[in-house]
């Protein structure tokens, strides 16, 4: 986690007139992603938004949403209305140009996305300069079959809906959340050359479980090893 | 690779003084990696490498020797002396910071790789500010126990030195690399405050294959679709 935030934290320092949300799964802020917010300059709130305990103990529950409905909430609160909210993950890979196709976005802007895994592409199908559906998107039964990095929805069009939200629904946050913004297909605003374009990508690969380093207590007792295991403990890399 | 090179070149604009030589393993180098070149605005020289045939018919050759080879010998012919070589992947995930770490390299430097997939990390062991050992190398057996973007090289080192060069030997690049510039271990330059911090990571997951899209010729004839999937495929994307 530290090294794709660190990454993507570095990205968006190239990106003019940004705020960065951070929200974490954590019931604290943890002191790692701080000091890397403050060491990137970029304007950032970090929130500690932990998903609540009755949904950790169910089965398919999605990740991302409780952080997801707090920026939300950030947003309706202290957004400007010509501001405009872009969902990143952490293995996004986003090619900067991207910021300025979703920097005028009114309602809600749409454009394809890489996905880096199982599939190849998710779009929206764009027929006379207006989105009539959408290609390759999963699950399918979905109004709007988007992916999360698929779209960006304008702060004042958010704060004029009565209940914007998210659903905690495993594969239909996109949509529930987009339903829930009253958005019609004839309201989307096209981006990336007509849909035809990708400037970002989402690497769906699986998390590799969190390892752990146990040094022999007579080992590396007068060398470096100690105290790079304590920093790597430190940043989450392992256990 | 497209989604790599984009966010590992978006990330090498924010290093000062840097030249990024761009070896591509294919006859002639590609327009859609030149134009990403241009459009980044960083110096750059773009090589065309391929691996020799012979290599290629054989099982367990190593991806990336004929174009690290051929960037050594550019460094030789091109390279200032004050000038300092690291070997990137496109799958490194890099804090900028460890660019001012390397920079003053003179002989050879060093730092731990954070690696994501099988392992955990890759470490010189460091004693009184020397390097005496390596930490959880692979494969065993090694002089020089590091991963390739554990370590920088002076430029006027390298060519102090008669055949510095790399095998074509999977598992044994860094390390017949490092033996070809008579390095010892005392020559070394810790780096990362001690061989303590992770400033780098090498993601080692397995590429998936590329995919094709067919679309039915009676499918897609009046909208956006098959121009994304033409774009596709002129980044690579897909077959």
């Amino acid at each position: 986690m530290v090294a794709e935030l660190t990454r993507l934290g570095q990205t968006l320092t190239m990106v003019k007139r940004i705020h960065w949300l951070v929200a974490e799964d954590s019931p604290a802020c943890s002191p790692v992603i701080a000091s890397l917010l403050h060491r990137l300059g970029l304007p950032f709130t970090h929130l500690a938004t932990p998903m609540p305990e009755v949904y950790r103990r169910e089965r398919y529950v999605p990740r991302g949403v409780s952080n997801r409905r707090a920026a939300l909430q950030w947003v309706k609160e202290e957004g400007h209305d010509h501001g405009v909210l872009f969902f990143l993950d952490d293995d996004n890979a986003i090619d900067v140009r991207l910021f300025e196709e979703m920097r005028h976005t009114k309602t809600v802007s749409m454009w394809p996305v890489g996905l880096i895994g199982d599939y190849t592409v998710s779009s929206p199908i764009v027929r006379d300069g207006k989105v009539v559906g959408f290609y390759d998107g999963w699950p399918a039964g979905r109004k709007f079959q988007v992916d999360m990095a698929g779209f960006s929805v304008g702060v004042g069009y958010i704060k004029k809906q009565k209940r914007p939200t998210m659903p905690y629904i495993a594969g239909y946050e996109e949509d529930g959340f987009l339903k829930s913004l009253n958005l019609t297909l004839k309201d989307i605003e096209v981006r990336a050359n007509g849909c035809t374009e990708v400037l970002v990508w989402h690497t769906r690969t699986a998390k590799n479980p969190t390892r752990a380093i146990r040094l022999p207590p007579d080992k590396h007792t007068h060398d470096n090893i100690r105290g790079l295991v304590e920093n790597m403990k430190h940043l989450g890399m392992i256990k």
